[in-house]
This record gives structure tokens, sequence and C-alpha cells, in this order.
């Protein structure tokens, strides 16, 4: 007799065994409060600090979006009712794909439910539809890209992360007849670490590959407009598709894609992950455009993001923090064993009300264990003062190397080539 | 040089050239007036009343759900802010999979932001974490059963549909030390027929194999608490594992899946698709847990479709249109070629205000193009009459063969052995 419970039973224990079981905290954010949470736990509510929320520039908690969302769920109900093609397609979703499109500069958008749907459906659909197609994919990509070129069935060349010259080598020895893909993230999210993108683009035009952009770490928080680092650097209309999320900064749910109308069109019409899903709601198509039409016009969320990232960055290397070098508004400081790391996310929940996850392998490489932390516009100085002081009892408390105690550089980014699936975000 | 945008025009012109290009039409539903929606159309805007919908039960504009809804969204925000791990989890949200368990009465349960996702998560990670498994799985299972089967890279044996005796001796060739799993539905969408459970799983146990049932087409609808086929047959308990959606009966978004605890906790630890993905906003999530709850105490909703649904067969059986034999609340009435059955429901829109998707290949098998017609509790006896007279001129005008031009029993079940990728639902 097989037993099956015992096989589901020990691939738990295994993760126990690696310190990399996963326990969800419990939340409950409060509109008007941000970043503050109810945090729930055995039978106990308390009142806690979130410091790793995606949320980045707090447009979950936005009248404007919070009331675009009520009306419509009001008129319209609570959910789309069908598939985009039987019944599901509706009114907001329609508007919403069109503030996508302009947001890019492209003729067109789709919306899919996730972010990692519309990487792994995007990706696997468009290489499927190009003969024979290669995909160039730098070795950070997120899971979901990882997924997209593994379901298209297709030859891939990994590249050295951000690596110009290990890209070209690799396009260069490529058939120049053979269709090419290039697929990268704009925002590494976990180093918080930019492509060059022109530069990229450049390499493309050379070597007549398309590409394939995810900006879903800086859609909403760079660019005049929100439009993502390919606004800021003018490099948007250089890219054949740009992917985004709906659930980061703009505050909502659901990702999408954007490029020339016959692309996405094919996309709507060949990938399985869209074509039978249920459409988001419109209520929530309704919030986010909302939430994205707001971001096109104002840029205090986007200042007031980088003003509170710099000053964290520079309150925590001022207390001898190993802060890791970041270009971005994502803050990442350095552990570097997963049980202190897992220790130091428990003691700063329990002693000083802050929730952080602990980030080990494989989101991040062994060895490079760290605390992710994300400062909002709303987060205050004040707070800013209080985590670090709660890091400087929490490292000392648990004997966690300060940067002085630490090898000189060693909270630069680490060699990645050992690291086997690069996944990030989760 | 190559031409990238050529491909994707290309793949565009053969779904125009087979009749398969598919148009979205663009609703906007109204609450207090459902099954009635806004249709807009080239700057045009038209009531029309839908008769294609998933949202079976109405669920979509009931007030306590859009009450949970709005409050919700207002009191905790728009979205969750980040992956269940990291910091999304939100309270509504362990609520509603603490409801999704005690409906199938399961030990637990698990939410995915689409029950495409769900499928294609689970099923992929299940069959992996079990060594070498054998996947047994029915040739008309949805296309995120297919994804999910094709994603674990097992071996899979399909069986002829609902076919008891092929299953066995799919099963007894099979080794006996070798994990299996038997992948199927419970209401099958296009057709609205329905699996043996019980005989399925009598197999199961005789030669050990694990169960895994899709009832998305039927939870909120069958069974006293509307725990589904399975609650209504009374074997929820001889499955592994129960999965279904909140974004038809229960009229919002998003999938889940219901087993044991380890199971659940396996799949919530290593299926890529769920760690990576933002988790449902908790107003979407406050809202299922009303609809779910409400449904659990209500029978009204599903004894006025099951109502609407047999008058809808009896008029238009009556009326000499091929209605196709169902055992469920999905009423198709078979047309027979894909672009009589595209224009039947161009015509319908237009002539008749009335809105039902053509359901062509590959949704299902060529000679057997239908229209899929949902009554739910809302579509009242006139309308049911309306929608008939509206048939019959559809059919009269454009040459449609009504049931006794037919040979006899031509709209019974074809032969499906032919459908080399069964896909349902979009």
């Amino acid at each position: 007799m097989i037993d099956y419970q015992s096989h589901f039973e020990s691939a738990i224990e295994a993760l126990h065994a690696e310190k990399r079981y996963r326990v969800f905290a419990d939340l409950e954010r409060i509109v008007g409060r941000f970043p503050t949470a109810l945090w729930r736990n055995e039978g106990e509510a308390r009142e806690i600090t979130v410091w790793c929320s995606n949320d980045y520039l707090g447009m979950g908690q936005h009248p404007g979006v919070l009331d675009a969302m009520t009306r419509t769920a009001t008129s319209m109900g609570s959910g789309a009712g069908g598939t985009r093609n039987i019944s599901g397609t509706n009114h907001p979703l329609v508007e919403l794909e069109r503030e996508l499109a302009d947001l890019h500069g492209k003729e067109a958008a789709l919306v899919f439910t996730s972010g990692f749907v519309s990487n792994e459906a995007s990706i696997s659909t468009i290489a499927k539809l190009l003969p024979d197609c290669l995909i160039f994919s730098d070795e950070l990509n997120h899971a979901s890209m990882i997924e997209g070129v593994r379901k298209s069935g297709c030859r891939k060349h990994v590249f050295r992360h951000n690596d110009l010259q290990h890209l070209e080598e690799l396009l260069k020895a490529a058939d120049p007849e053979r269709p090419k893909l290039v697929v990268f993230e704009s925002v590494y999210s976990m180093d918080g670490d930019i492509a060059p993108i022109a530069e990229i683009c450049d390499l493309a035009e050379r070597y007549n590959a398309m590409t394939y952009i995810d900006e879903v770490h800086a859609v909403g928080m760079y660019g005049h407009r929100g439009g993502g680092i390919s606004e800021r650097d003018g490099v948007a209309h250089r890219l054949d598709v740009i992917e985004g999320t709906l659930a980061k900064a703009f505050g909502v749910l659901g990702g999408y894609i954007t490029g020339s109308r016959a692309l996405i069109d094919a996309v709507r019409s060949y990938a399985p992950g869209f074509i039978f899903t249920t459409a988001l709601p419109p209520a929530l198509a309704a919030a986010a455009v909302a939430s994205i039409r707001h971001l096109k016009g104002s840029q205090a969320e986007r200042d007031g993001q980088q003003r509170q990232a710099a000053q964290a960055k520079a309150e925590f290397a001022a207390a001898d923090l190993p802060v890791m070098p970041s270009d971005t508004h994502i803050v990442p400081v350095l552990v570097g064993d997963a049980d202190l790391c897992k220790q130091a996310s428990d003691r700063l929940l329990k002693v000083h009300d802050i929730y952080i996850q602990p980030i080990n392998y494989p989101t991040v490489p062994r060895g490079t264990e760290r605390l992710r932390i994300t400062p909002t516009p709303l987060h205050s100085d004040a707070l800013i003062a209080t985590l670090r002081d709660a890091l400087v009892e929490t490292w000392t408390a648990l004997g966690i190397p300060f940067a002085s105690d630490r090898p000189e550089g060693e909270e630069r980014r680490e060699d990645v080539t050992s690291l086997v699936v690069a996944q990030a975000g989760g």
C-alpha cells in the first residue's frame, strides 16, 4: 500500500529541517493608519507596523481608489461573471486596458488576474508563436518569467545578471535568421538594482531580437507619469513588451502586458492562462484605473517614497547596520544566515511590534539572507528612527554582525552564479 | 531581417480564416437588474439580456455580498499589498480558507487568484511530490487541468469521458506500487453532464489511487450547503482533493483546493504559482465568505436555478429547438457549424438584444458547435419565453436545422475521441 500522506508530510519536514518552513502572518490592515496593521496570533490581536509591504506608495488606502472600488461594486456587482470571452468583459476593464496602453505609450494592453500569470502566459505564448525562437533570460529573472520560458518549450540562454558583455556574446553566437527574445526586469526586487535598459535595447537592435521587460517593481514609482524605469530613461518606445502589475504600487490586484496591437491580440487569442480565466471584477478594474490616473498626475507619492527610502538607508548606515547597496526604494539589510534571519524577523515582531518577513534561499542565494525593507511615503522619519533602534537592538541581542564587524564590502552584491533557480518576490 | 510583427499578424489571420476569431463584448452589468447589462459597441450603448453568465445564481449582485465587499474595502483597503508570505495574508482570507475547508468537510483549504491557477499549480505540485506518479485524466478535462498534468512532467493516461471500464483497465494495467492520481470534474460545463463520482472512488480505492475532483461548475449549486455534486452524492469524504472556484456561483473571483492538512501545506509551500502571487484582496475574500455562508443556509437560489433550467429545456424542446441532453443547469443548444454559430450569436445580439457567446472548436469538438445557455434564478419565465421566440426566429432566418430536421439523436453527445485537446470554459 502506498502511504500518500507520508509523502506530503516528509516534504513539509524537509522545509522545517532547512529552517525554510514559512508561517504566514495573519494581518488586518487599517485604512487611514497605514502602515499599521492588526496582527492576529494565538488568540491575541496586536497593532504592528508593516515594513515589507509591496503596496509601495500606500495607494491601497487612497480615498479615490477606494471610492472607485466601492462605487463600482455597488453599481456593477462583486464579480465579472465569466471569462473575457464568455460574458466577463466589463466596461471598467476595457477602460483599464486603454489606460495601461497610454501609460506605456503602446498600441494595446491586456490584463491578467496576476503578474505571475501575465509573465507565464505571455512569454510562453509569444515565444511559441515565433518559429524556433531562442530566449535570452537574465539569471535573476523572477520565478514567473522562468515558468514562462520553460512553458514555451524554446531553447534558452541564461545571461549573467545585467551583464551586457555576456548577453552580446550569446546573441552574437546565435543564428542571425533565428527569432530571438530577450527577457529581463527593470528593477530586481531583492537587491533593488536596475537593468541597463538602453544598452540592452542597443544589443537587441543590433542582433535583431525582441525585448520583453518586467516592470512590476517600478510601475507607478518611476517616470514622470509612473510608467516605470523605461519611462524615466526615455526608452519605453524601444521595448516590444512592457509587463507590469496592478498589485504593488497601484495597490489593487492583477498583472498586464502592453505592446503592439497584433502582439497583444495574439496573446489574447492563444494564451490558455488568459482565455480560460474569469475576468478581473469591474470594481478592481475601476480601482486600478483611479490609481493609475492619480499617479500619472501626482509626483508627491514618488517623491515621498524616494525621500523616505534615502532617509532609511542613511539612518541604518549611520547606525552601522549592514545595508546592502540598492539603486531604488528597496532597502535590503544583510543577515547572512537563514536561522538568524528568521530569528531577527520573529524578534522584531514579538519584541518591537515590527513586521518584516525574512528573505531566505531560494528567494536569494544562501549566505545573503536578509531583511528586505520597503519604506513608503507613509513611513515617517519617526517610524524610521524606531525601526533603526529596533534593528540595532535585534542585531545586538542575536549577535548578527554589524557592517564594521564584516569583511570590507561583504554587504555588496554576492556572486550569484551558484544560484540554480533565481526566484524573487514570494 | 526577421519580421516579428508578421508572425503575430498571421496567427490572428489564421483565426479569422477559421471563423474562430473572438470579439469580446464590452458589458456593464447593472446591480438590481441582473441579467440585464449595458452593451457598448461602436459608440452606442444598449441594454441587453445576458444568457451565458457563469454568475450562475446571481450572487454577484447579492446585497450581503456587496455589503461585505464595500465595508471591507473601506476599512482594509483595495489590495492585499503582498504575496501570502510577504505581508499579503489578510484576516478575511484566513477566514475564507476556514469556511471552504468546512464547506467540503476537509481539514484545510488554500485560495488562489483563479481556478485556472488552482488546478495548474495544485495538480502539478501534488503529482511532483509523489515519486514517479502516474496520472489518470478524463479526456474532457478542462484546459487548466491539462496544463497541470503537463507541468507535472508525470506520465499520464487519458481515459474516455466518464468511462469507468476504460479507467479500470488503465488502473489495473499499472504497477500497483506506483503512486496514482485520478483527475476529473464533477460537472462538465460544455455538455452539462456529471461524473460517476462514487464509482470512480470505488476504483481509486480498489487500485489505491488518489482522487482530485474539479467542482467549479457545481459548488454553491449542488448539495444541501452548496458543497457541490460530491456533497449531493455523499462522497466528499472519499475524495482526496476537492477543487472549486469563487468566481462562478459564489459571484466573486479566485479558485481553491481543499484536502488534508499535510497536502494543503505541501502545495502552499511548494507551488510557485501560489508562492509568488499577490494574495486575494481582503474585500474579495470577505465577499466570498458572505456568499458561501449565505448559500450554505439558503436553498432558494439552487431551487430557482433548477426550476428555470428545467423550464428553459422544456420550452426549447417544445419549440423543436435541438436542446442537447444535460443533467444540470447548463442548457446547450446545438448549431453544428462554426460560422452559423457565430452568426446566430450575432443575430441574437443585434436583432433581439440577447447575449449568448458562440461555443466553437477547440472548446467543443467540430460539428458540435453550440449556444451554451445558463439560466439563473433571475431569468424569469417571461425572459425564457422571449429567448425561445428569439431562438426560433434566428434558427429560421439562418436556416439552422431544428430538432425534427436532424437525424434522430444528433443532438445527443457526439463521439469526442477525435478531440485532441479538450478545452472548456473560455
